[in-house]
């Protein structure tokens, strides 16, 4: 039961802070989303700044090992799988955009805890990107190269066409965008 | 004198929105750095929304000029050019990211005046991108390719590249993305 407490807020803070940043989240729109009592709250959480890193953290983790975890226990198709997985928008929002960079871009400049919280979620998101482009150099489905840098250009197209996406309210904007990136990492392919 | 006045709250509503995000920018603190009294304010905009998107507007404008107005004005080595200006980082702040990003991600979900604004401030300089690579298949310079496609592509990794750089705090993120965009754009150049 605290248990189940404690994730409701999770997943409504995480909900809130998508739909209206955190500077737009309201305490008591998430407690009622959750139907828990502010004094529930502080049980398990010091105040809406803590409990909306806490979310950031979990919800992203989950999301890290939904879309790429899954993908690295694979024996091969490593790419392959990486690319259709970004190919398949039945999971995305275009509407709310990329919940990472709305983070970024909205606290990173002006508060250190969010600064050094989203900068280790990036961190992550790219790590788990160049784990699996280091699989498929090994089991030589992929040319070695420089996975950390193509790492880093992979994870930044795909921020990029979300916004673009967002930005314009179209889809296939994103789409677009993922071919293009398609195409480019083909030539690595073996 | 007037135009001066309405300058100075151009200029210090796009600062403190650039900084602190449209919903973080305080009037009061705009006021102050324009040495404005607030009766002037009335005299020129509605109120603080109006007055953000009117500077948001006008100062994307003079950006896109800025950057790509001059490129189109050259001969040739468009793409070149285009290259080179993303590669100089002097003219960047990484640490507030991309101002059209920003306000994208904070406000197109939430509030339908911006959402239509940044789609606008969007398309132009999506469009600006286009007239160069068009521009440089005109002379020859460039493979002929679906241009439109392609801008989108380049705007989708300016954008992720100056996020990467804000996240991390580190400017050689932008730059190593960017050296892979000039590498892809190679393949074009004639």
């Amino acid at each position: 039961m605290k248990e189940h407490t404690r994730q409701k807020l999770i997943d409504a803070t995480y909900e809130e802070i998508y739909s209206n940043g955190y500077q737009g989240a309201a305490l008591s729109e998430i407690l009622k989303k959750a139907g828990v009592h502010k004094g529930s709250m502080y049980h398990y959480f010091e105040n809406k700044k803590d409990m909306s890193l806490v979310a950031i953290n979990e919800k992203m983790d989950a999301r890290f090992f939904e879309r790429y975890g899954k993908i690295l226990e694979l024996q091969n198709g490593f790419v392959d799988a990486l690319i259709a997985g970004y190919k398949d928008t039945t999971k995305r929002d275009f509407k709310r955009g990329c919940p990472i960079a709305n983070i970024v871009q909205e606290m990173s400049n002006i508060d250190e805890d969010f600064n050094l919280t989203m900068k280790t979620v990036y961190e992550k998101f790219r790590a788990n990107i160049k784990n699996i482009l280091d699989k498929a150099v090994e089991v030589k489905e992929f040319k070695p190269c420089n996975t950390q840098k193509l790492a880093l250009y992979i994870s930044a197209v795909l921020e990029g066409a979300i916004l673009a996406a967002k930005a314009s309210g179209d889809e296939q904007d994103f789409l677009d965008t993922i071919e293009i990136l398609e195409e480019y990492l083909k030539e690595f392919i073996l």
